[in-house]
């Protein structure tokens, strides 16, 4: 028999264009779940938890079109935060306790990356300590793809339509001169390619693009890039590069803090992956060249937003409460396991948020071809399934405010 | 009785996501009207027929679906240039007339901004001067929507879509933290401010994004600026300041001219308008801030193209070809004249060539409110009905290719 009592959900961490999807999806199980009686939203994930900052969101949701509002909306309704908590409880852990027995919070469910599940793996663990009768699931979120124990995670299939769609325009953009170019576009990615990669799905019939892809994942060569680039542009024109935001020489030297620059007001300038390669080819080519750095637009873009990634963070979010309510799990994450590609299928799975928390999954090196500075085809077979498209109502979106 | 003979059509300056439908509509129409034999298409505008690289266009369009994918893909197809043709007839003149005597061009027609609208007042006033039974007519395309004699530009609604979308995007994305920001949007817009305006679409309940909108329109001012940053700091948590790339001191200087980096290889690094304004706040009041470019997507994003923008560039297009094969025009640009704000209604019609070219047209002072910062609801008004919508399908858009 479930426990009966309230619930509290938060989101934590960088946004993506689906972690809202995951709330609505997470709420409207909730709501038919009897046992669970108030609802509650933490503003700023636990920062905003640590100072009493809840709002109770029934009453927000009195019809299905809120649910789909809310379900489109990029970026975090509930806020966000950085914080993370002590390795061993302290006053923070006990705060938050005292905070859920005056709430009589029983369910917790806190939808973020890999941070965050650090946080509600360090809460679950010390609730069962002391034999406290709150169930805490993870729900994960990133667009970075780099959360271990789930075959993806939501959020990076909308970000990856966004980047692959921007390259095939980019593409498109720099073949109109009979000049040869290079175009560098930098994506988001510290230490995983995943998201360089998917510009991969930019390619097509007429579309070569991107020409070459640079990850954080294959140590970095100047010589051996500006020769790929001397061979490809033999071959083709105008060429575009992906390239991570994270890329790095072997010694573990970022290639943007090679090039740091100092703006009139003195600040360090951390020149961007792109620009330094951009930098790099002008000097040894003298091709026209420029950086395009796709910023924060890949992890907002909900106009690019992909139907499945939409679809499986709502149905993720949903997952999630069932497992605490009705399975009465806790210090767990919600997570996708890949069934097929031939049809597109996956399953519902958890997974112990302490195999989860603190790994980054990065991409496999056999699904790279780093000779050739490129994907390989199991790669794309991973990637293409999740960024299908889904279809957009009003010249601009009209997002859901709390 | 209309004149018998083939036609030549080509594409010069930067892309648009609407410059690949005029040439759809234009052909067309080409292809209803008996007079024109054989339709050809000129690779890198004006250069590239200089160099006698002219494409036959009929074999490439067999069916409807072919008129329908160019003219859903942004950039330019037939590719461009940036040629500007001597202010007297010269060689390069007769060059042209020579290959439109071998290729038996009647017909010519010339998609483009302001220096293209130049080319083809030249070509066009020459060719009447030596007698020649040639019709050359203007297109005007541009996403800075500031070219003379027309209600607006082809482009310039797609353009001003992705940019309000994008604004509407990063405001969410700019509010999840519960700490003061200031993020600086950098629009195109070298001397007119119309895609800066047209972030004010982004506005609705629930965001009140841009909070500034800073044009070239309006000399800039370091003090005031920061003034109404402080200001509106009190009012709002998270800050979102849509700025042109050409905004300017009262001297002239280019606020992005005022901190010139030098990068690793010695380049002149021109900083960009928004990145320099994100400098001079951090400096004066420490705010987190943010400088976001959203450099050749806005130009280039098929994937954001307003539905109204695309069906009067193909419109445009054809009655371009009409103008000059039935009604014997040259000489003339294809213009709007707006009719209507509601409904929303605009008369294809044609202007001299010698009233358009070379005339910058800026947004009217009228429109603007300089004190605040803003755009005036008359600017609005205008701006409204161009970005309405365009359903998409397909994970990534499918273009055209040549």
């Amino acid at each position: 028999m479930a426990l009966a009592g309230n619930m509290l959900i938060a989101q934590s961490g960088g946004p993506t264009a689906a972690v809202n999807a995951s709330l609505s999806g997470a709420l409207k199980r909730a709501m038919k779940h009897k046992e669970i009686g108030e609802i509650y939203g933490g503003r700023n994930g636990i920062e905003g938890i640590l100072k009493g900052n809840l709002v109770p969101l029934r009453p927000l949701f009195s019809s299905e079109a809120d649910f789909i509002l809310l379900k489109q909306t990029p970026a975090m309704v509930l806020g966000s935060c950085r914080k993370r908590l002590s390795e061993t409880p302290d006053e923070e852990y006990r705060k938050i306790l005292e905070l859920f027995h005056q709430y009589n919070i029983k369910y917790f469910f806190y939808i973020g990356g890999n941070d965050s599940m650090d946080t509600i793996k360090k809460l679950s663990a010390w609730f069962t300590e002391l034999g406290e009768e709150i169930y805490a699931v993870g729900i994960p979120k990133t667009i970075d793809n780099d959360i271990a124990c789930t075959d993806h995670t939501p959020g990076f299939g909308s970000a990856a339509r966004f980047i692959a769609t921007s390259v095939a325009e980019i593409a498109a953009d720099s073949e109109i001169y009979d000049l040869p170019s290079v175009t560098l576009v930098e994506i988001m990615g510290r230490n995983a390619g995943w998201l360089t990669a998917a510009s991969a799905l930019a390619r097509r019939p007429g579309c070569a693009a991107p020409h070459l892809i640079c990850m954080p994942e294959v140590p970095f060569d100047d010589e051996r890039f500006l020769a790929q680039v001397e061979t490809l542009q033999k071959q083709y024109r105008n060429l575009v590069v992906a390239v991570s935001e994270g890329v790095r020489y072997e010694d573990g030297r970022y290639v943007a803090a090679a090039q740091d620059r100092i703006d009139a007001f003195g600040h360090q300038q951390l020149a961007g992956a792109a620009a330094c390669l951009a930098g790099m080819i002008r000097s040894r080519f003298g091709f026209k060249v420029r950086a395009v750095e796709l910023n924060v637009l890949q992890r907002a873009a909900g106009h690019l937003r992909s139907e499945t990634d939409i679809l499986e963070a709502c149905r993720i979010g949903a997952e999630a409460v069932t497992m605490a309510v009705r399975d009465q799990m806790t210090g767990v994450m919600a997570s996708f396991t890949r069934v097929s590609n031939h049809p597109y299928l996956v399953r519902y799975d958890s997974a112990r948020l302490s195999e989860v928390a603190n790994v980054e999954k990065t991409v496999p090196p056999e699904w790279i071809d780093a000779e050739q500075m490129d994907i390989k085809p199991e790669l794309r077979e991973y990637l293409a399934p999740l960024i299908t498209d889904f279809s957009e109502q009003g010249g601009v979106p009209v997002y859901f405010h709390l």
